[in-house]
């Protein structure tokens, strides 16, 4: 998981990249990067969060009014200086920079095939195979329209991309729309970012989502667009509205929040309980525990206060220390829980372990009873397309009852929102939605996975192009 | 305002006093800092936040089984290194470390009085003042309970402090009891905490707050109480209730988290309104919401969704930025609000101005009505006591009606609850409240203001001292 | 210019490689890297010096038994993250760590030539053109031997290399041998640098240099050896006998010293003064200066006093500091100089600016006359071979005769050593020096200058190889 | 051993005291600190060296027309921040500011004596007693001249002082002149400094030495002078000549080289060797070599190389490696010694351990023999007056007859300077020296030491106050 933004802007890029990338902090807080381009490119990017990255001096001196930037989640064994994005790569004069959203399937045999063409790397990221394809394909054709056409005839994952040639700024999605990507305009030119609440960081307008398969590309005098490839079926990422995105985001039409507030109405239809509160586990939790309130007229009142503080150098030097660690993060509010009958309500439950431990610390604190309700069906099943699940076997749910899961978890009961009503509440066909962590049926092929392919039908024999007007 | 703590324990104190810290944190922002005693004295203090000052390599180099600890709230002016609590004086062959929360009001007479005898200051603190007397005291009496006692007729204001004397720490709050302090148990010894969060932090438990006026003495041996001074009033600091404790926290009896949600129901019936959802000023307004939604039924919603990393370092390089800062720390969930009749509830209203911005921003996401409910009266007098309010023409409702505010903040109604039903939520007699920057009246002599002294009884000549067992 | 070391030791080889860069340190003050092998690579780099880039956890961090380091030159223009060696590549499974001293002449060329074949690059650096011909010729061919003959043939300009393809280090000098190599026995290895100064840091046996258009490959079983080109005549650098290379380093089969000191006694015999004190420019006048004392007993007596302390971040907010800044690096001893007549000794004369300042310091001292001895020729042409000399136009003895630039750098009188003498020092035959920045006669083919091109010859049809045994 | 720095300047003095303190940084690289005073106080402080401690923006903050700087060297277990020089004072509501050079004996004393009083202090340093004592009397008498009288009649020790009271520089010395203070015109204003290198720094016009005993009060009128205390006899510490100064340096009349250079031709005649080279110990035994190869006609060469980049932060993780560090600092240059007799120059001998690392280098690079010339006789007294030296029975010389130092360091021959030659070669009656490392004879009283104290005599009854006029 990651999250990119590109502007164009007259009034210089650095500052509102600054403030979009804030914005979208939550996607990714290992590192943050940003290039921008003013006659020659100007690149700065670090390890850390965006406050820790930029200071004033230095957006100063990333000049220009064309930029995209980067956030990095955590993913494990690859935390290398060079793996921060965005990549900048030259190629004859030019330069490319590209900051990449997603998880591409196919990368050790895209890459084995370029090699063979003598291709070296300097990266092991799928996102410099992504380059390295546009990069050939500007080279032979000179366009980047068929360049990103036969990118997205190769590539096989998911993939949001902004991407920089010199002063153009270019954004793409995959023909699935897996990873979300999003149009918005700003005072004096426009942004391309993973979430909307990016653009509502510059007090810009939502114009609307970029759709799967299509490129835009956006100069000063505006936005055009090209439809690349168009999928029978899309694949939206289902976990982007149940944990990933900003509850004040609105993505493919939906405000994130609504589907939450939704899927916590259906836990009070479908797993009510006799309890005396609905609290949640802050903050991604508060959403669905409003909407069971609201359905359930159980009280809802916060069980676990969260410190704001935490941040990635909390220092936990052993096991007892790291024990402890929730109940720094999560301190149980004693008086609303005890003798009480306590439902509360979680997004996702993944390994299980963090869920075992609050619902430990919520009857240490005199809990009577903890009902555990979760906005999501249980996971079971990796994700290959950008979510950092682990393996199978450390799955919680992987081959085990909900009855299981349930005794392991400590809790008095256990319900998840059925498939089919998170579905409802994320009001977009199923078809169109990748669930493959919930059915093991991936969207695109993947070895050793039962897959329901979409079919990519590429349209830009006749491509259709046209400069937006707002 | 100010954290502090104090913590001996036999398993080392440098780790604990790290999470208390962290579960202070929300008491401060600009500084930390940490002293423990092992033979000698161990200090380590910086600029910035708990985690920014504090690394495990520093945090092994602080040894000893006793140590005290302190975050500070930033405040005008003086943001000096030497003003970084705790401080440290060498007395005879002894150390000191004392570190303080509060205000004294009678700091330059003080300060003139020891000048006259020949001391020399090495800050502008009242603490180093405090100091001061302490260690003249214990020169002439040896006896920590004297030095207090006499360090209690001399001071005027408010003060929690945690003192170390070589390996005895020393916790004391002044007769009023304006500031509020904590005991505790943890796995192997003690800790005096600001707020009750700190003890939760180390998975201690709560034993009582100190009493005002009272001197607690612990060791490795247990805990040592000594009442110097006894008023015939208290005069508990209200704000601590509306705003500045944590909502998780136990102050003086009572969680914070009732008061504010207590607080919000008698907003509800005072302050009713035709609306379509109440929201929350995130995070401390949350509470209240909550109780004006359980009262008036109107629905509770967040229409403001709260920026999780917006830190002291966030770069604002001009003014439409500072304007733009808060859209960035707040954005509005314009589906929420779009059309609405919203109540939006707040912990309490100061100079007005972000008051004025969050309602704006609230109607230009589409809000038909915005009502303002506050969950503390008026602030019409500034605090001499430990909160860094502005100037008396600086508050907004300094000589101004209800009324008057209103319109200034762009609100459709606006309700401040009322005292004696604030009162009321905090379940503690008006008379042993401070309520000064609601009154103008203040529990301690303040040059040109009005006062309603306590009276304070030194019982000292026969000193009620016993060895605590728990 | 740069500085580069290839280790391979039992013993493990961060800490080796530490020490090593901090020998060459003077080689290179803007950036440093390191990177290791252990079943996967390891890598640090960073701006700076070697002590600010490295701390011992990061060195702890570097594992394995064989690695490379740099140490780079601040060249103007380039200062990217990117820029800092060693570079990284990956290819197939196998990862490629460069590191190199020199400048290429034909990068364009070569560049141009890979991109029509579909190669991006990520840097533009002529490293990352070498390393993308060794590795499109190991896929080829399989064997290093042939992909480091091919790039020979291919690259034109001047090349010292180390290379770690997983676990083997290989090392390689241009044909003309242009920049230094030398090869050393550490305690359970062997090491590869730029100056023998590394191997002595380690307490290591200097071996021998590295032969022009020889491989070196290094594993932990010993050296082996691979001649791959001959040349009819070598180039090597006379500047690094002049000014680059330490005073104590052995630069093929010659004692850097020992070629200044001769030099000096040349200046003596050459440039006599009735002077009272011959004093150096520190620290590279030293060891002229004292020839030149020994010679014409003039007594030596240092005039200027260098400030060891002066870095890289010594601030010069303005001009005026600017023009202080040489005052505030050498400070003159006026007793010494006082009312007498100097001459002062420094290794060349390339802008003039300095010279001409350090004369006017010496002369404000009190100095009656100044005399300035110079230990190299003239430099009238820009060196395009790694040594950052500015464009002909700002070289102060272009189109100037000696006279005229005595008179513009204030000095009594002026004397370069005879470009005869030099050579005679340096003990090695004009025809295997590259002098062209003294007579603008290239070694090898550049565009627009006149060029004295040696013949090479490739030998890898039979290739030399054995393995060497100490 | 530490440096002060005092400036009066209408063109501001932050960059002035940068520039002093850089020139300074040999006497103490610790930490390094100013305060500068423009209506109120500017400080910053901080561990390192002044170009880690300070940068641009830093400087630009620290604003005023007067200020102090100070910088610290390593001394063992006080390295608290708060032990960081300027030490800052409040009294009334005049701030003072002071830093020192120097060492009390008495600090104890004086201590308990003020503490008996009720002052306590902020650290534990002989400096705030200082500061106290000139606190106290300024008080009693309001005249900053009689707090130092007072203040010289309590002080038993060295102390070179700068003081600021407000927009005061005040700077005296103690009555024997142990320490080094110089005056100097600067552009606008005036400076005081531990060395006239911090003056030529500034391009400033060295004026005098201050007088032993004399108080300089400098403000933007001009420097007014008021002799204090009057003693029979000096006591200039012989140290500073040996090894502390810089070698431009020119101190209480005498230029630091001159001394070094002509106790050089003392060892040459006293100590006569059959050598082939003359080599110094860098960068202290340069002076020295140079005049003991003019006096014997022994050539100078250099046979030790020094590495210009090692600093504080070199890292040696074992013994091994600090076994080697001294190799990575001084590199032996084989040819110079190999099959040579040496004659290698010291500045002094204190524990053995480096010399006989040093001899151990060169013997082992191939010395025939290897001669020990020391430039001070040997050390047999500790230091009680500012010199780090260790205990007695940590000095080599202690009850060990030359012969038996010899045998333990390894050398061929040893000779010290005798100690007539040495104060011979200082220029300074010996009985205006200290010389108690040397003879065990103190020019204070020290308890349990030999003393052969000075008689100070205190003239303020007619103070000699005038206003100097350049």
């Amino acid at each position: 998981m990651c999250g990119i933004v590109g502007i164009v802007d007259a009034g210089g890029v650095s500052f509102p990249l600054y403030y979009a990338l804030y914005a979208l902090q939550h996607r990714g807080q290992e590192s943050a990067g940003m290039s921008t381009f003013d006659h020659r490119p100007y690149v700065h990017k670090g390890k850390g969060l965006v406050a820790e990255v930029f200071d004033e001096s230095i957006l100063q001196e990333l000049k220009g009014t064309v930029g995209i930037g980067h956030v990095r989640y955590p993913t494990t064994g690859a935390n290398l200086p060079e793996n921060i994005q965005p990549f900048n790569f030259v190629f004859r004069d030019q330069t490319i920079s590209l900051a990449h959203n997603g998880n591409l399937v196919n990368t050790d045999a895209l890459r084995a095939q370029y090699e063979r063409d003598g291709q070296i790397f300097c990266t092991s990221t799928d996102s410099e195979v992504i380059a390295t394809i546009i990069a050939h394909e500007i080279r032979t054709s000179g366009s980047v329209e068929d360049a990103v056409a036969t990118a997205m005839r190769l590539l096989r994952g998911s993939y949001s991309i902004v991407l920089m040639l010199d002063e153009t700024l270019y954004a793409f999605r995959d023909p699935l729309g897996i990873k979300p990507l999003c149009l918005g305009k700003t005072k004096d030119g426009h942004i391309v970012a993973s979430e909307s609440v990016a653009i509502d960081a510059l007090n810009g307008t939502f114009l609307r989502d970029v759709r799967p398969g299509e490129l835009v590309t956006i100069t000063e005098t505006g936005v055009r667009s090209t439809q690349i490839a168009v999928s029978d079926r899309r694949a939206h990422c289902m976990f982007e509205y149940v944990y990933f995105a900003r509850a004040d985001s609105v993505i493919d039409g939906t405000l994130v929040y609504d589907v939450r507030r939704k899927i916590g109405e259906d836990l009070a239809r479908g797993g009510p309980a006799d309890a005396d509160i609905v609290a949640p586990v802050p903050d991604s939790g508060t959403a669905y525990a409003i909407g069971y309130s609201t359905e359930s007229g159980t009280p809802y009142l916060e069980g676990l206060m969260k410190n704001r503080y935490m941040g990635r150098t909390f220092i936990m030097p052993n096991q007892q220390m790291r024990e402890n660690a929730v109940r720094i993060k999560l301190n149980p509010i004693r008086k609303h829980v005890e003798g009480k009958s306590v439902v509360l309500i979680d997004d996702s439950v993944v390994r299980g372990t963090t869920s075992r431990r609050l619902i430990d610390i919520v009857r240490d604190a005199g809990a009577k009873e903890v009902h555990l309700r979760v906005g999501s069906p249980p996971i079971v099943a990796p994700c290959y397309l950008g979510v950092d699940f682990p393996t199978r076997t450390e799955l919680i749910a992987h081959k085990r009852s909900t009855e299981e899961v349930r005794k392991q978890i400590h809790a008095d009961s256990l319900y998840h929102v059925p498939l089919c009503k998170m579905v409802d509440a994320i009001g977009i066909d199923i078809g169109d939605l990748c669930t493959a962590c919930l059915t093991g049926e991936y969207p695109v092929a993947v070895a050793g996975e039962e897959c329901a392919c979409r079919k990519v039908e590429f349209v830009n024999g006749s491509v259709q192009s046209h400069l937006e007007t707002e």
